[in-house]
């Protein structure tokens, strides 16, 4: 099996000033075409240990992607450190490279100076793919077999997240190319409303079930739910989606409307992709949430097709001056009940004019009140077949719990238009 | 100077499925106290993967912070590698740790099993650090000179990023309990509305004149502006940060409103700091930002005391009929104007009769419109003094244009309260 390692480059991380989002990226990509991550490290700009490091991750793997230190200041110096390692004494320039540079300042009405320029100059011992997305090209150091005791590529990325997300395709299919992989094949279904651990009970039989060479990955995440994933190592492509096909068809009766999609997914996608075209629209009320459903709902791209707008109805005189949320309501049941997740959905709606809307009034942290444990949420939804409520309560943070209101909201709303659309 | 590495455990990370948070929240706490990170590394569940690089790790730093794979379940085996790393064949059960797991357990509901009970057992080779917020303690190794070729200690903590951030406090304490370090005083400011080097560029006289022992750090952030920190190595406190705070009196001719903080902090924090206690009133209206300015805002911790909520008018016709913007007006100038980011405010905070409003209306993308280019953004806040509004142009994908405009307009949101506190 080939293996690779991941080294990312810069000062800035070593210090915490920034989350490392690259290593994550490239480590998905590598794992979707068969190729194991055998680990990740993160450097200084430094040229010894650059060169150290490197030198070191090409012994034990055959790729190395690594990322940063290949912008135009004097504190970047993957790019010398790479020319030393490779044995370079020569720069070329990368005539495509330069071309996008001249594209990328003129676009931004800036001048281009001498160091903008540099940056397409590369080491003559490097291939490059270039950049589409910034100044710096992607570099690939072919080493022979004798230099590391077997054959080792390294991959040099720019650190900008964009930039080196938006280049891994290439790279990727530079892997593709260079290399004799084993086809790997994958599809998967998400699910959504299950934890992980209720998940993998209900679907116990199933698992046990699959044949041998197929690999099941549970793969959760706190806003989207659990993304189930069906491998098979080898064989042809046709065939072995078609048995992947068949054993999420086997899937289907167990989780029922529970499986949102059946690709990499978010539930806003998917309530997105219910409502999309259908002329039917969309509003939100929220309390607890802050905000967080109605920013979710419009980071979708083209949500203005079927997205009105939102109410966030903090104080409680907004709940019922703008959302016209009863009073007597407030008073007789608490502010986070049934009644008032009901009356907040239904004001949204009558108030946008919209076909559905979705509430959540409930208690994030840090205290919970005299009726309700923090953590809990009351969710409404209103439509054309009326309001339906329910109670979720979560034991974390402040932070993640409005994510886990979030996502409950959103996913109580997919499931009455879903039910709504088939009636 | 004392050197350090971090090294995260766990398959999860190195198939992409999770983003290491870890490792940038443990940097940014030693380099406070002045210990170098050196590198950070992710490596898999694999005894011999674990034993080996951390054993490496020890033998370059002194100081070597582990998280991970300290789960009950079979796969992780953290604490049978370091059990063998230290030559320890016996454990023992940590009474403090016991009870923590008991009372997490019983207010969970949960029955309390084997499995749970193991977590208390630590090899006789550690010491503990109980976890206040989890099951699994935090392990102390502290090898002997002879075995690393110098003094070495690793700290392992649980993977979970809510469980180690909350227990590092603890761990740093121990590491100055054990160490002598050289003092280290930092304070920082945090500015607002200023790029990194545009505010480098104004600030050059200022930070030439700095005296050499005196350390300044640009620190950026998408949504909370530029952090500058001022260190000094040695020294005595009192003394030391006194010298700071001149400095920084220095700067504040020169930045003026720009400064929003003397401490870490957000927008949303500082808009908060404004309005707590005066018993004014605060609402939003947004349109291209689509709820992330009222999450922010909600983010904060007792936010109910000043926000009363927001209006998502995605749909121009709920601006029209929720907001009150008049039709001629949107017809006349655009939804992207100078005069519906006015009218947005005026209506929001005419609907929740709140003090003051903030209003965004822009296109984050992908498309721009007739009039605007993709990235632009108008900007309104009203108030008892009449309403303003500002134009940004910002040149992000979707994502990050909506994070510009959500810090740009908290930030004229800021400025507003602040002038008319001062008046």
């Amino acid at each position: 099996m080939i293996e690779a390692s991941i080294c990312t480059i810069g000062d800035e991380i070593l210090i915490g000033q920034i989350v490392d989002t690259n290593s994550a990226a490239i480590a998905r990509s590598l794992e979707e075409i068969g190729i194991k991550v055998g680990r990740t490290l993160s450097i200084g700009d430094d040229r010894g240990e650059i060169i150290g490091n490197l030198e070191n991750e090409l012994r034990i793997s055959n790729i190395v992607i690594s990322t940063g230190g290949l912008g135009p200041t004097k504190d970047d110096i993957t790019k010398s450190a790479l020319a030393e390692m490779s044995g370079s004494d020569a720069y070329v320039e990368n005539p495509v490279q330069m071309e996008i540079i001249h594209d990328i300042l003129r676009s931004r009405g800036l001048d281009i100076l001498d160091i903008n320029k540099a940056q397409a100059l590369v080491p003559d011992t490097c291939e490059v793919i270039p950049n589409r997305l910034g100044t710096a090209p992607i570099m690939v150091f072919r080493f022979p077999e004798e230099k590391f005791g077997h054959p080792a590529t390294l991959y040099s990325l720019p650190g900008v997240p964009f930039e080196a997300i938006g280049a891994l395709p290439d790279v990727i299919e530079d892997i593709k190319n260079h290399n004799s992989l084993t086809d790997i094949f994958h599809k998967c279904v998400m699910v959504a409303g299950l934890a992980e651990s209720a998940l993998s009970k209900l679907i116990e039989p199933w698992e046990d079930s699959l044949p041998e060479d197929m690999h099941l990955a549970y793969l959760p995440n706190q806003l989207t739910g659990v993304r189930l994933r069906l491998s098979i190592y080898g064989g042809n492509k046709e065939d072995e989606e078609r048995r992947i096909d068949e054993r999420f068809a086997a899937l289907q009766p167990i989780l029922g409307d529970k499986i949102y999609s059946y690709s990499d997914d978010t539930l806003q996608n998917a309530v997105g992709a219910l409502l999309r075209g259908t002329g039917k629209t969309l509003s939100a009320a929220e309390s607890c949430t802050g905000g967080m459903i109605s920013s979710l709902i419009t980071s979708v791209p083209g949500a203005s097709e079927y997205y009105l707008g939102s109410v966030t109805s903090y104080a409680v005189a907004v709940k019922e001056a703008v959302l016209g949320v009863g009073h007597d309501v407030v008073e007789t049941y608490g502010v986070v009940s049934s009644e008032v997740a009901a009356a907040m959905a239904e004001g949204v709606r009558k108030l946008t004019g919209s076909t559905y809307s979705v509430a959540t009034t409930g208690l994030a942290g840090p205290a919970g009140d005299e009726r309700n444990p923090v953590g809990t949420v009351w969710i409404g939804v209103s439509g054309p077949h009326g309001t339906t409520t329910a109670r979720r309560v979560y034991k974390n943070d402040r932070k993640r719990n409005i994510e886990r209101f979030t996502s409950a909201a959103l996913d109580e709303l997919r499931l009455y238009i879903l039910q709504d659309s088939k009636s």
